[in-house]
């Protein structure tokens, strides 16, 4: 199968991480395939940054219609539902994947991310999905996102010690890395403080490859149904929703 | 003062509707100045089309930075969060602003909207705002949104049914009409159902007008913090925050 | 318009305060007229205390017929539910106004009351409300009701330090002020913590300008209906609800 | 022990009713003894009669000192807050009773109460005690109060059919009478629908002596703390409470 | 009248223990018949000990079936749902008692319990129960079950120190014991700490007799019908319900 | 990898056609083994049947220590918590895994079930599970299990009944099969009706098969820690936990 991996900000060597944390949790049969929008920001962080992300997704969507599967590839879930709207392949965003997958093998999990402006969006988006009960805190570690691309940053040990924080306060009995940058960083995390510690990025491929494994499809009645037709105006004219565009990608790249 | 009601769709004509609503509801020092982006949906009619709106709001918000209050002139409140990080005024959606005026003349309220795809964003927007439990339910009343521009359609009557059956149905005490070319049934239907029936534009531009009279502006402490300073690439380019923008609006257009 | 602003309790001082901070907040068309009843407690401090302040705001409101709004001073809402089956005019209380207010200008407020004894009721009205996951956390300062309008108290430090705590430790994006005797403080703790802190006695009387100005009216369907017909006992008789009262003041005076 | 049943209302028929039906669930040691206030509305049927009755509830208390548990005989539980306030013995209202009881027999229960205006108090009362969850539905059986006192009329049947539809639409395991005068109907309702039909009046009775046989009071530390010593003006100036009233009745008649 | 209480563990000294706590707590015409399974684990220390518990309490049950109710005597209420279906009598558990009793005379409880792995099961009952929201946390002590049973250990002070905390920290107007091993300590505590402590023991009993004297019996419609007839496997097949068992008792011994 | 399935009741074609299920979902490299207990019930409906199925569950699981993940195979996830606290290993239950999955492609689904008495244990797991919010509703297609055996029954046509009504009358986007007896019906049942239905056996062995994937085990810290070592008396004594178990399987066979 193909999974199209969107890093929703433009910062390449991020998509390149993404991709390689993906990659590795894929199956021998999955093909993964890593991108990013041309415009947009270049790391997501709060609500202004992420609205400007979600067009370019869809985009890179319209541009790579012959998929089985979509990963969103930022820990808040970036325009989730309009991608849900845009086709019938499943869509899975990393911060939910890690959430369900938590909820099974813990019985509270905490959620470790980047910046406190980050916090509130987490927090509503647990609310959203019904997993707020299962999630004892939502901790920033103050690490911005792009520092988890630098060498000598200190964010790892800042990681490290707000899951301590969280594990000893919180009684959270499994870890969620709040941020695709810090995918490589669970295994290490795992081993280091006896609990769980979980990636968005690989919760995500696994539940996409299990979803088109069991045949099933993001449905089409309600909340996710296909855009109805009509013209968009100007810059976004060529994502115009169609009736011709069926029950696949409906937005033409 | 002046209060930007930004219409998110590229309606015009639904501009000047909306416009002339709430200068109707304007008090007589206010003026009102009602715009629309050159980008995006002729009409918001779920997830999709919701999310090519915002960069479009955001960028009417950097051409007019002179404003004491902003007003988002759609019922899903498109965009709020991000609008209320870019600047310190005031910033009100007309969902929210019917849902906290109807909480204060009914126990209970129900909502009736335009299409049935409308509902989940609503019902979230719902549960995020803490009334919820407010709202008897959303309804749909099967009516798209630019119907209510066409001359001879039977929108009017089919909202009219839709509220007969809230408020037998569900118990509702009060209507809020879910949808901004509404705007113009409210009065003739709190007649008709001997009900408080809410219009979202009104009731936006009064809170907005009251949180200027009190002085009050959006909290700057997290949430809605402004951006970081960041370079968005590519078409957002223009919209990128700096550090120059200060406390104002923080995307240069 | 006229609004006429009952404060619950007896002490004539804090009407004025009241009557004052509510002059101040009205727009120039807005007459304020200030009242206290005659019967009940001189502050209230607690479930106990609150019951018997509640028909003496009906008396009042009965001996006041030809208002458009009501606005009932005290931060618990006293008798709130009550007041508004007794007339077709809205009634605003100052908790849920400040709620209201602050939910519209940050992601999450913490409230700072006068005594712990004070704390339950409030926690009761943001659950009714709906309101309480908008509320990171009801605090008491310690400080008798009465004590703010004592010249040399510790009173507004007191306050100030509550504050300080509930954005350092709460998260809280704005601070409401739970108690009318606090109403002149709001803008002066504004400046000092650099976060919007509401005083409910302005944000209800913007409320019931902004409903007065819609032409809402409180429901009289439901939880409001208009009393049944009776004839009270004793010395209550002469607040006995009456047929002929019909859709203004039902109870005489 | 001895218990003092109040029915908030005035009317000495439903205090004779109320009175009969707690001596008849009263231990052989438990002495019952019923009265009703002097001042105050004929029957309680929504939020403004209710608060009318409340003074007169404290008097009856203050009145009556040397008891070892008070039952407020009101199915809304009217003035409970207060009555806790003022003494350290048990007080039990018998909506609240019912409620309890109802948990221990059934998974979930539906309330029959009188006219629909007493519908939102009720549901407050069950969010406000947490068992919200476990009341599938409030229904009202439009049968004013004191029509259950009258001898030909239908209140009875349409009271059972409004059960019936209980259990056939709501999935109701028991059934809850929601209000005082239909005491007497308990049993009969039971046989004739095959599910539990609890009658509060009989409840609280129980709950009380249970609470009085284990020596457990109402905590005096938080929410039911002993009213603060101050003077109240006026009509209610015997009920002041004061430092002197020590553990006991605080508020003197 | 005769409940049979259960210490669901096959410890004879906690049973014994509890046993005397429910005779000293029942009324004059009770009669207390105190078992425990004899297969099983010694104590209840989590969610892996509780289902080997649960059909040694049925086996109990169907021992002895001429009852008029039944308690469940472990704190997490143990096998309660299963050992509802099997008999039209009443049910208690010694948790839930100790919630709704609690719920009666504070504002908010804490509950004291053993280890921390038993928090989470009491956790979700209280969820399930309805009552989360009246409590304000559920507190471990570190203190295993047998400690209670142990002369010389320092379980009593260690319970008293938590309890401290619990008012101190949590606002906690009354304290629930949570085990049935502490029965024994609820009265010196009470005095120790100046807020109601309550054992569920007590409570069960007093409810239990409550529920009998008031004729109300467990629903058989929905959640606790009486199981379907048919054979069960192996060491079991003595408990299989069968339609020859009419109302009582299903399973026979 | 090895995945143990492990049918609670004692019907052993219901455990083949379970097996079946599993093995057609299972990847190339996933062995299932699929068994039953030799005590307890031949079917389980509702929550008496559910307690005697248990320790079986337990006692397979200490039969098979050297499995890669557990699949319990009833869909009220009979003894999940206490399995967990068994094993390091994943432990999935049926009912919880469809409803992740279904969260991840409709915004709300219903659950289609067997008999009415089923319902409320299915309603607990969703509360405790936090997806309540995701369930429009559970309903029962009043199909008794083994029914579903039967060759010429119209447990079929019910079943597809009440998922139309499901679809009409709830608004569900996606349903949940709730019975592991109707793990053949779904991709028929997809077809017929436009939405996914999805069936819990399949959506485990794919979520066994992530956890063990990317090397995530069951946490032992809180909730799921492994039981305390004590002997258990009688029948159980086999299955005593024990300190040299360490952290695999703690209970011996």
């Amino acid at each position: 199968m193909r999974i199209l991996v969107i890093n929703p900000n433009t910062t390449a060597s991020m998509t390149a991480k993404i991709g390689k944390a993906a990659s590795l949790a894929a199956a021998s049969g999955t093909d993964i395939l890593a991108v990013n929008p041309q415009d947009g920001p270049p790391s997501i962080e709060g609500y202004f940054d992420e609205v400007f992300a979600v067009p370019g997704i869809i985009t890179e969507m319209a541009r790579n219609r012959d998929m089985d599967a979509y990963v969103i590839g930022c820990f808040d879930d970036t325009g989730l539902d309009a991608a849900r709207c845009a086709t019938t392949a499943p869509v899975i965003g990393i911060g939910e994947a890690a959430f369900h997958m938590a909820s099974l093998i813990a019985g509270k999990f905490s959620v470790v991310t980047t910046l406190a402006r980050s916090v509130p969006a987490i927090e509503h988006n647990l609310v959203k999905y019904g997993l707020a009960s299962r999630c004892a805190r939502v901790r920033a570690s103050d690490v911005p996102v792009l520092d988890l691309e630098k060498p000598g940053s200190d964010a790892r040990s800042r990681i490290s010690d707000e899951i301590a924080r969280a594990v000893a306060e919180d009684g959270a009995e499994a870890i969620v890395l709040g941020c695709a940058g810090m995918a490589d960083l669970a295994n290490q995390l795992t081993q280091a403080h006896g609990v769980p510690v979980l990636d968005g990025v690989a919760c995500a491929v696994k539940l996409a490859e299990s979803l088109h494994a069991l045949g099933l499809h993001t449905s089409k009645v309600g909340s996710y149904a296909a855009p109805r037709a009509k013209r968009f105006a100007g810059f976004y004219a060529p994502l115009s929703p169609s009736v011709e565009a069926g029950e696949g990608i409906v937005a033409a790249s």
